[in-house]
């Protein structure tokens, strides 16, 4: 039986900010990335999202960030793997504090952004995060893009991990996703975002290239701040659905 | 056998930035609140004075604030109620992120500055607190102001509370803190200090008026950015010993 | 020949972040009242919406504000008079910086939110206020409401004001605006709301007792993020318009 | 007669925290670099720093950085030229203010920490901060690191640039500085720093390869936050008016 999460970023509001629509795609996720303040989420935020994705059943997990508001967590920032550990501790806790007040608890972690982007890459930086993650709680479930350095620094801490995997953006022969400038980064096409999604889940992907390139499917992430975006979302519940897939978030130990 | 507490709010530091002697202070100590982030407090200096606290086998507590990096949390701030209790759950929960990271936990939460003043006499935002500390760990310590709304609103939760006192600073007949700009609102001679904090032992301190006021006395709270600040918590130990007082820090069930 | 100014509040976007829609409502106001980076307004907004005002031929003036992003500036702090000048030099300060990158200059400021209020009935704030705008340059032209302490506390200082009245909020005897909690507070029928310009555009307005109070109107003040708030514009400014009123900004010596 | 500028970084405490003696060093500059808010310096310090230096006849520089309190502006960004031509408008603005409403004016503007090194090598970053620092008052003088594309880049504008050099910082063939995790990246010996200046007057400085690299020298920075820095100072103003080279700040147009 074949089973997939899908997890969505939320809680990307801040103060008197709102961003996307987050009560309406939590009844299409599996797993919710709630912000934690640093690019995004201020405490009543962080509040009110978890309490509405545990009245869904929706797993949380913490979405820490380099702390950036100003640039929402995009843009690349030189901090030592040591601080990052810290940020990282501090996020998870906090959004840890807002699990606990509503009656449950974390499932996961997911870098945001740029945090996300470097680690996939930087081995010092990934160790850093998943030693954060570990160190906080060991049964928590750290989230990274298939194949990259996140998913093995936390593999070697004898983390569980989800790999994840994106419907909406084109590949690489070495696994890694098209630069966003690039032409053909982004399909818009929604039965080739859910061709692409089915062959991941049979383990391979192809790339742009033409090449099918191996990848692991564990969680796929669906962005909420694009038109059509609870559309897609709807209709790649029910094909999936309709394949015999079971839609549903890995649980920790 | 009597005992009492000796807190002193630490980690005030923030990224290049140093605030008072902390490690020198932990030797004196049997309670150390630790700053959040939003008065003082960034995550590498959180995770160092944490770390070094249960080194020494000091008890930790978050020390949560309004968030006011440039007014060190000393501003009053209108904070809905419903606001400062997301503001007190994020920061405990930070902070607590730490303490598991360290192979500890918390032990207790003293509110900072213009939060813990109003929380004095504000009712609504006392509960607000007192509701936030709950909702994270029913297990977690309150200190308050001895006499104050906070230790009555953590006590209708049903929470453990320490009543504070202190040694440098006069009281009203009212019991509460002569207000720092009045004329001999500091006791500054070590010996009254120490005078103040022996009667108060006993279950009263004299007011600025002469009268005996009945207060309870559960941790005292001493500063760490004062001259003379080490000293006289040397002094204060060593005398508090020879009574037969127990100096350690109240433990959460 | 009555004249009378237009402004609303603009720029309150930040980062990844926006706020109701600064362009359309440009079209329709005289001045525009900009977000200084401390309840709202990043730098790279900041410049836009001066480029887009100049363009237009709208008047640009600095929106100072409490440090608190978080609240919107919208939560009263106990600031000093003294900081409070700082906060208000500094942020006319980078306001101007981008008037004059734009080729352009300030013609006013207004106080944002919680300082706007406090100012209005705090001397000691208001001197603060009007004599940060005095020093940074002594033709700029201060905004506050209309028979105010904040206007006392310019004119007192030979600075030039605008008495700032509204079209959407009732007043009481004392010329003071009705609460915002309060039954009545809010005016939202169009056409009561153009009499009561009309009214005040003669130097008086119907308080809710019926009484019909005294008040200077020489700057109105819209609101952007309301339902409606275009159309509103357009109608209020025809309906001046065809009165013979001249909508044009004060204009600095 | 050769004449030469000392500039030193101040303001840099931010709220309750201090960094640095900034008044006893005023005594020994001819420029102050003032930190405006993002990595260091808020309101009230940046008015009580740029009041002193006048009070002294000493020069007053905008200190601009990346928006980087936590890391003290010393982290590397990847922020686009545009938005950091934002952030430079803004921060030049905001101290222009407090020097208007000292009765002065700026006189240079000189980049902080990580924006200065990114700057030296990144001429899309350096024509950015020139642009901006050209929009604001194309009078103000931009310091930068000797024959960096900083200075290129301000005299491709037209800017009047100060050539800035290190007494305490070795260099390599290039011109550039020793890394400071090198080997022999600082100078801490006073006489050879002393030599290293007098070299650097007759423009020239010899590198630790042992080769003489031309170097133009036209302002000196000293730091104030180094054991000794003071003595240093003196020291060095000694030596310098004994060799009859005048100290003083360049002037803008």
């Amino acid at each position: 039986m074949t089973t997939l999460d899908i997890n969505c970023d939320m809680g990307e509001g801040f103060g008197a900010y709102t961003m996307g629509d987050d009560l309406a795609l939590l009844d299409h996720v599996t797993s919710a990335n709630i912000a934690c303040g640093f690019h995004a989420g201020d405490p009543p935020t962080m509040r009110r999202v978890v309490g509405a994705a545990f009245a869904r059943g929706v797993q949380v997990g913490a979405h820490p960030s380099f702390p950036d508001l100003q640039g929402f967590g995009r843009r690349n920032m030189q901090v030592s793997p040591n601080d990052a550990h810290a940020m990282v501790v501090y996020q998870v806790g906090a959004l840890s504090g807002f699990a606990r007040a509503a009656g449950g608890r974390l499932n996961h972690v997911k870098a945001h952004g740029a945090l996300y982007n470097m680690a996939a890459k930087d081995r010092a930086l990934a160790d850093a995060i998943a030693r954060a993650v570990h160190d906080v709680d060991p049964t928590l479930i750290l989230f990274g893009l298939a194949g990259s350095q996140m998913i093995a620094a936390a593999e070697a801490l004898g983390l569980r991990t989800a790999s994840e995997v994106f419907a909406d953006r084109s590949y690489q022969d070495d696994g890694s996703l098209t630069s966003r400038g690039q032409p053909g980064a982004m399909i818009e096409d929604v039965s080739r975002s859910l061709a692409q999604v089915r062959q991941m889940l049979s383990g391979s992907v192809r790339a742009v290239s033409g090449r099918d390139v191996p990848l692991r499917a564990e969680t796929l992430c669906i962005h909420g701040d694009q038109p059509g975006a609870l559309d897609f979302a709807r209709s790649l519940r029910a094909a999936l659905q309709s394949d015999g897939v079971v839609l549903e978030a890995p649980r920790h130990g």
